[in-house]
């Protein structure tokens, strides 16, 4: 089975508004071995909207149009659906009264063009929407299976995971699907396509997508069986493999992301950490309270980000500042030392501090360090271990780089990888 | 005349890729008063594909594809692109030359394979890449206009904005377009919609569209006229208008986002700026130093995640923080006035301190400041002030808010807007 999605409003087809809930459908859709053929987006244009959604549906078997369900007059996805199906549209009183209900409950009048909303694609099931005022639609015929969804992801995607997902099960094959995510850090794209090459493509039962990102590679290991426990068994064999091989590169098992990681290794063995950072500016403390109850590990972070502050707030020496330079390994060191020092005293307990140092760009820089350069330093009660990365250009690339180094050799020293 | 744009590669047909190329091309087009009709995205399927190209070329005058140029097997941008135009590939030998040149320089050997990127569109033009090995295509015939871009971003928007523009330039009209963009903070949408509506409804010649973000509203006026100049003037006059209606709520009159606004600010004055935030983990550091030579204005911050923090490294009252808690008015004027002391302590110069304190969830609040309440402080040499919030629910949201909140009570008070 082959699936399209036709997202529909002329704001997408704007330089700053992107699609995004055909991300989320198009994970859904995979769940049931449902693949994406194409995808779309197009205006409130009643007749562009009519052809693609007859063209769409001469190529696949299920098309799935996201938005244009509103009440107002450019809401125009039930109308084209009609005409595209040769289906009139047909009124539900019960909507009608359904949507009054809910602007009373807000205390606000229902302006009359909200009855536009229960009108319903002869034949057509309707998806009732307890987040909105839209319901979706889910029409079947010799065409095959077609659906109106709203455009709001906390509307649409309740009701595509509850409803939706269960309306699919009539239709695809008993097979089930499973993805596993390996992610890796501090290694790269080609060392692990080399490592792991063989491995994986000798196993034709997996199908096995490799995605890189600055800092991070995901391994998606994806198998289909008659049950998803089967199909589950027949993915995580072939990740055993690839962990063998890569061994503690392997920083999660199940697609959680590097913070996260860390944040489960932090609270699980009762780890407190503090940090002092300059060309990351907030960010690599921002990443270690991105996840809920971060209060657990997290104590706090020096944003040192002029020298003024690497010597009066954390106490660095001047001497190391004035010879080495803010930008030096010697820098690194002494503000991983001053931040676990800081935060010992503060919470009265071991910590572990983390310091970062570098040129983000695009000015600074010197000959021996140039743009790009960082430096890292980690220490705890054994001592502290010092690394300088050549980061390469781009402000914004090297700081979301520097958290993402900052991070794997936190995790590295706690599991006494080296 | 109206464009579309097919984007190719199913890795943009996963629930991780999204394409962003065409953002960037659309608003280049619309430059030129050329609009996007539709856009699509289409897996490495050359049947698939040619189908796409064929019926886009009915529908538009302009079609662009990005993507599926490179050397490999399932780059099939130009044998689809042959199929649907009935045009052979004809290869040319200086662009064999060419790429074996750029291997030569990297010093690696050129892979036979790459000589499929020199293979043309009969009668199409050659838009040559000097940032990657394949060339763009551009074909004129009787449908319309086809261009064959390049995937990689850093390679197709210097090749679209440098040599596709001045070619279009031979078919759009003598028109020219600007866009001025208001961005306004402080103030909802609906109060925008309502004191400006009447102003910009009044005016034909502009159109106005008004995008709100969390915290964040963008108000677009695009004009057009037979010079850059004379559209600008009419988009300007508008623009004044609105300017009037809402003062300083306006932060921006040419799209700078409010970092960059608040960083003008701090430099333009010589203003220096010290942070205490808690909920918001380092992320209003972050956003202040997101902006290229912010150490001219930005000392340093602390993280004061946790109490011990606060008590130990900034040094707010022990009694503030046990009577009133960590999230209240009193620990954010603390925070705020302790972050300006210790500023001004490390630079011996005078300092503005800002502080952010609240619930960002999931955990934590009381029925007095249940989730998403957060508090902000701003202290300076006249004295402090501190505003409460309530920012509704989910993490990032409130995170992310809660820093536009800051950096706009941070604009209001150096401007002594109250």
């Amino acid at each position: 089975m082959q699936a399209e999605i036709i997202a529909v409003g002329s704001e997408l087809l704007t330089p700053t508004r992107v699609d995004t809930n055909s991300l989320f459908l198009t994970r859904k859709l995979g769940e049931r071995g449902i693949l994406l053929a194409r995808k779309s987006v197009v205006g409130d244009d009643r007749q562009i909207l009519t052809n693609e959604i007859r063209r769409a549906r001469e190529a696949s078997d299920v098309v799935i149009l996201t938005g244009g369900l509103g009440p107002t007059l450019d809401d125009l996805t039930r109308d084209a659906a009609s005409d595209a199906t040769g289906r009139p549209l047909v009124r539900h009183e019960w909507i009608v009264r359904d949507i009054e209900e809910r602007f009373r409950r807000f205390n606000r009048p229902m302006a009359k063009v909200n009855e536009r909303q229960a009108y319903v694609l002869e034949g057509a099931e309707i998806l009732y929407n307890p987040r909105g005022t839209a319901p979706g639609q889910w029409l079947e015929d010799e065409q095959g299976i077609l659906i109106l969804l709203p455009g709001p992801p906390r509307e649409l995607k309740p009701l595509f995971a509850e409803t939706c997902m269960r309306m699919l099960d009539r239709h695809v094959s008993q097979q089930r699907f499973f993805t596993q995510c390996l992610r890796v850090a501090g290694i790269g794209e080609s060392d692990v396509e080399q490592r792991i090459g063989k491995i994986y493509s000798g196993d034709p039962s997996v199908t096995t997508t490799i995605l890189s990102a600055p800092g991070d590679i995901q391994i998606h290991l994806r198998a289909g069986a008659p049950t998803e426990e089967a199909a589950r068994a027949i993915a995580e064999a072939l990740g055993a493999k690839i962990r063998a091989e890569l061994g503690r590169a392997v920083y999660s098992l199940n697609g959680a992301p590097l913070d996260e990681t860390v944040a489960g290794l932090l609270r699980g063995r009762g780890i407190k950490v503090g940090v002092a950072e300059s060309c990351t500016g907030g960010l690599l403390a921002a990443k270690l309270t991105a996840v809920p109850g971060s209060s657990e590990y997290f104590a706090g972070g020096f944003v040192s980000y002029s020298i003024a502050a690497k010597r009066h707030w954390l106490g660095v020496d001047e001497a190391v500042l004035d010879t080495r330079g803010a930008v030096s390994t010697e820098a690194a060191e002494a503000m991983a030392i001053k931040a676990r020092e800081r935060t010992v005293e503060a919470l009265g307990e071991p910590a572990i501090g983390v310091s970062v140092t570098g040129y983000a760009g695009p000015g600074g820089g010197t000959e021996q360090d140039p743009v790009g350069t960082v430096f890292f330093g980690i220490a705890d009660e054994e001592g502290s271990a010092i690394r300088r990365r050549q980061l390469g250009l781009g402000r914004n690339r090297v700081r979301a780089l520097a958290v993402q180094i900052a991070l794997e050799l936190l995790r590295r020293r706690i599991l006494g990888i080296s």
